[in-house]
Formats: C-alpha cells, sequence, structure tokens
C-alpha cells in the first residue's frame, strides 16, 4: 500500500546486504531506522540477523508505520524481483555516477529498490543494478549515503510522512516532549 | 585554515559526545567520515577512542585533507571555547525544532559547532546548545541527522570541497575507477 503522501508515486524498498552479524548489528539498525524515516516503505536485511530487526521493529511499534522488515536470504532474488516488476535498482557506492545525476534519471511513478552494501559488494550488485550512485566521491558512510539519497529522491517530501504511532515527538527548543496515545 | 571553497565563511566543527568505545567504535567512525565528506573541518570525540581515529586518519592519509581529528576528554571545554569565539552551536536531537527552520537562523559567516549525541545526553547538552535541532521527527540515526543536517547548514556546497590526497575515485557508471598520485 502506498501512502496517501506519496499518491501516484512509487514504492521505495531498502535492501542492505553483506550485514556481518558480529560487526554490523547498530550499522544495519541505522540503515534500517533510515529508511523508515526517510520515506521508504520496506527493508530487507541480507545476511539474516534477527537482533537487528528486533530494534526496528520495536520503534515500528512505537513510533508508527506502515513498514516493512524483512531477512532475506538471497539478495540476488530481491533485486530480481523488484526488477521483474518494473522498478529501478539502484546501488549506492562511492564509485558511481554523482548523485544529482542519478536522480535526475528516476521517475517518481515506478518502484525504486535502493541497495546499500556493506565493505565488500558482490561485483554482480553493480551489474544488476540500473545505476550504481555515489554519493560523494568520498568515503563515508552507508547511513549518510541513505539518507542524501532518500532526501534528494524523494525531493524532502520524507519530512511530511505521517506516522500512526503511539508515540509523536512535539518539537521544542529545549527538552524532550512528546504526546503518547493513538494517533489520528 | 577556511577551505577557498568556503570562502568568506565560518568553520564548522563536530563534536561527537558519549561514545561509548565498547558498542560505538563503528557509529562514531561514520560519524567522523561523515563530518569530513559533508563540509566540516575538524571532528573532536568524546570519550577518547584511539581505534576511532586511527581509522578516520588513515581516511585523511589517502584521501586527503585538510581535515583536523581530536580526541578529548570535555565536551564542556569544547563547546564553550566555540561559543567564547563567537560559534554558533547547534545540536542535533529528535526533540528539537525543525531542520528548515534551524537552518534559516544560521549565520553562514559565524562559525558552526555541531554536536552529535550517542544514546544519552545530559541535559547540559540541550541547555548550552544555542539550537536543538530535529531532522525529522522520528528515531533514526545520528549519522543520517548529520549528513541532512551538514547538507542543508552548506546549501548543498559540501559536495565542491577540494580534498588534495593521493587517491581519488573517478565516477563511473559501473566499477570502481580511481586515480592515484598527488592531485592539484
Amino acid at each position: 500500500m502506498v501512502e496517501p503522501w506519496r499518491e501516484g508515486k512509487g514504492r521505495i524498498g531498502v535492501l542492505r546486504i553483506g550485514h556481518r552479524p558480529g560487526r554490523d548489528k547498530r550499522i544495519t539498525t541505522h540503515v534500517c531506522l533510515t529508511a523508515r524515516a526517510l520515506g521508504a516503505d520496506v527493508v530487507y536485511v541480507h545476511e539474516p540477523d534477527e537482533r537487528v530487526l528486533e530494534s526496528v521493529d520495536g520503534v515500528v511499534k512505537r513510533f508508527g508505520g506502515p513498514f516493512e522488515t524483512h531477512l532475506v536470504a538471497s539478495w540476488r532474488d530481491i533485486m530480481r524481483s523488484w526488477k521483474a516488476r518494473g522498478a529501478q535498482v539502484v546501488h549506492l557506492t562511492m564509485y558511481g555516477i554523482p548523485l544529482d545525476e542519478a536522480v535526475s534519471r528516476l521517475d517518481a511513478e515506478r518502484d525504486l529498490l535502493v541497495v546499500v552494501g556493506a565493505e565488500k559488494v558482490p561485483w554482480e550488485v553493480y551489474e544488476e543494478a540500473e545505476v550504481n550512485v555515489s554519493v560523494g566521491s568520498q568515503p563515508h558512510s552507508e547511513v549518510a549515503a541513505l539518507a542524501l539519497f532518500l532526501d534528494r529522491a524523494t525531493k524532502g517530501e520524507w519530512d511530511l510522512r505521517p506516522f500512526e504511532g503511539e508515540v509523536r515527538v512535539v518539537p521544542s527548543e529545549k527538552g524532550k516532549a512528546v504526546s503518547k496515545g493513538n494517533a489520528q
């Protein structure tokens, strides 16, 4: 189901590949939470790691969705099934084409799958992606790259997304204000 | 020294507080690398953790600077010394005022210190900051928040920053192209 705030636009998925359960738990959790907050509808994590989804699902439960999370055994199947349904598949890598050029090629009406790697990404991912996109040509962070890419791809509209959670933050100059109870 | 690409504009610093050496090594490394790639001139890490700076300094050595890294024993001293020199001090928190409103208050000619916390942030940080800024009102990632904040604060100009490193990435449609040898 596409959110009303993206009416007429495609679904956005994020595929996190190369997750190493021993090392990447927190970075992958940040990838998933950034996907949710910046406008994605679904995230897939490969390799499977249940501890990651516990944290993310806990946020969805308290702060709202809809947002789907899946552990997947094959990244190839996810890339191929999105492509087979007509989605644009982009891969974030510091070696790709510049962000603005890549975003100008996107069609907002088509679904979009964003592939986010850890340190080593199989060559096949570069081949399978329709566009390899670089968010700056410097080494930094897949979390930062995903945030900036989704910001540009949604033209900043992620910030308008309604979340139907039991906890909502109330912006304030100093302090931590929240309202509780079912929103809407 | 202010880079020519920021001529007439203030220096940008990032202060990472609440780093827990046992848990946060990779997230703090991503914070530091994001600071460098997105236009900051200097990063301070509290609590001190030499392993973080080894990774970051390695990137600066290969991909270029200038970019300063410091381990600090007191975050309070850094906040106060930047304020005493006239800098704007902003603190990124999901509880703060909206990003666009906060950025509209910034004066690009003044120095800017961006404070990025880990899970628990002392109350005093909210008090000492000139502005508490929320990058979306959802829980996500301090790495993503820093990237989006610096993108807005530099009006996207971070991408024009020259780095004088021995390795430079050459953007390409598929593959990993780099040029080596001293740039400039």
